[in-house]
């Protein structure tokens, strides 16, 4: 008998363990700590997907856009692409014998980065423009795929694809089971996001949106090819967001990530339709895990849209405080 | 017995006559006459659908694009859009009494259309404007679904939206039921088309690819709205196809669908790539159903692409010949 209610109370221990097992496992967003960034998350998915609630959206419309460095990735101590720019330069420097003698590169060359961004935004397009340009668009693809296959972050050795964050990789995936089309709306380069945003987000080429420069079509060997021109064509970030939105997707989103003050616009456009809308701003807050920075900061400054976010109640997430997890684990 | 015979005969019958009819629902391009041009479209769906077989394509890559004027919808005896914008002009007339003597307003005010169309494309681009911009991308759209829902074709006495060519109408859901994503990739206006793709053709927004005005972002109110600028940001014509595609889309497609030359660089673009390939011409040879119209046309000239598709194999669609049916019925 004794041995019986043993046998009852393991059993019991055993069922509240499985049950304890299946509700983490039912969490769709298990490295977000529960609290009120969460609930506005979970909340707002649940009413806008369920048939028949008041807020209910057709899945055609569930729109929701998210903006890349410091929104989907990291973006310290510089944005990964301008150092994938740097790494360009220094690659292609043997080819290029003149740079020794030429400002800015000669000073990347010397390793001066003091020297070279007292240059300024000058100096920043033509680094921008020897790595970015001059080459066709499925070169260029390559070269930024081998180099996201081996760069390494200087701070914590991942690689750039590694520099992602858990909490955001669920919640796109939280979202897409509640369907919804999630879009990259970013400030980034297009084509350099589309060499990894399928792989590492799930979101396929057609639904990044990004800067751009202009292309020219022309045929080598009898075959097209678009040759990247180091002109400007368009420039999605602040009001070129919603611009980029209109654009490229043509239908306002009903949800909006961002973390930034150049994400205050795409944010504003989102929230100011009709109906359920929700906008969302991660907040770097967490020094030892990551990076902390705001209102001072020249990479990712996040001060104007704070404010706004306050005022309008949009949800604000501390990294620090509503993240379990920042990375993910490595490969 | 012999009225056993005539129940057998007849109940044969009515089983020949129910496959016939299955045989029939089962062809999903009832539309499209039996023949090389049918059996090169379905013959590929088949090859890239088929897992295990040589040609087969994964489904993110199988993207089809279609030009819209002339390809999926008419474009005769001028461009819809611009009917558009002409019926607009006369529409804002009465709220501009300075057009009565400002060219070329006055000759489209006057009935004059020889006068307007003397003035060259300075004279369109003056009517485009005056009916396209300077007003939000909202109120935009709101314009012309008005217009789509009133306006009728000078000839057919159809709206717009039902001058649509059922055989594509069947050939884009034909290839999107075999895993395909279809795009638009046309010259006309991208905000113009997303008013009615949706609807007509089951493209939505985002997946339609155009030519574009610059926009700006303001505050009115307290609420942001787009306003749609005077300035062309891009146009996504002969070269402007691939390089639309690429900034648009990102992805190279595998299939693509024009009639006239400036579909050429696109149709290009999706055969050079590497696997299996189609690209498809639509001839305009049908003068009593539609219209016939090539070499020597102004809207939708067909010369250099026609003798490249030739050269090149690409399926050349004649409109009399492989066309059951031009337009759908109307409703």
């Amino acid at each position: 008998m004794k041995q019986g209610i043993l046998n009852t109370l393991g059993l019991a221990a055993i069922v509240m363990a499985l049950s304890a097992n299946t509700a983490r496992a039912a969490d769709p967003l298990p490295s977000w700590n529960d609290g009120a960034a969460k609930k506005s998350i979970t909340d707002f998915v649940a009413n806008v997907a369920k048939e028949g609630c008041p807020d209910f959206v057709p899945p055609a419309e569930r729109i929701a856009t998210f903006d890349n460095d410091g929104t989907l990735w990291a973006e310290q101590p510089i944005y990964f692409q301008f150092q994938f720019a740097l790494d360009r330069v220094k690659a292609l420097a043997p080819q290029h014998p003149e740079w020794k003698n030429k400002e800015p590169f000669n000073h990347l060359i010397a390793g001066d980065m003091k020297a070279f961004l007292a240059g300024g935004e000058k100096s920043v397009m033509a680094v921008m423009a020897a790595s970015h340009t001059g080459i066709t668009t499925d070169e260029f693809d390559k070269i930024v795929k081998d180099w996201l296959r081996t760069a390494r972050h200087p701070k914590t050795g991942r690689r750039y694809t590694e520099m992602v964050y858990q909490p955001m990789l669920e919640l796109l995936e939280y979202v897409r089971a509640n369907g919804f089309k999630t879009f990259i709306v970013s400030g980034g380069g297009v084509e350099f996001m589309r060499a990894f945003a399928e792989q590492t987000y799930g979101i396929p080429p057609e639904q990044v949106v990004g800067s751009s420069g202009k292309l020219k079509f022309e045929m080598r060997d009898s075959k097209p090819v678009l040759v990247k021109l180091p002109e400007v064509q368009f420039v999605d970030d602040k009001d070129g967001k919603p611009i980029g939105i209109e654009t490229f997707i043509g239908r306002r989103p009903i949800a909006a990530f961002g973390n930034s003050d150049g994400d205050q616009q795409m944010l504003e456009w989102t929230a100011a339709g009709s109906g359920a809308r929700f906008a969302l701003i991660v907040h770097h807050t967490d020094a030892k895990r990551e990076w902390a920075y705001d209102r001072k900061s020249d990479v990712g400054k996040l001060d104007k849209a704070w404010d706004e976010a306050v005022a309008k109640g949009w949800t604000v997430v501390s990294m620090k405080d509503d993240w379990a997890t920042i990375f993910p684990p490595t490969k």
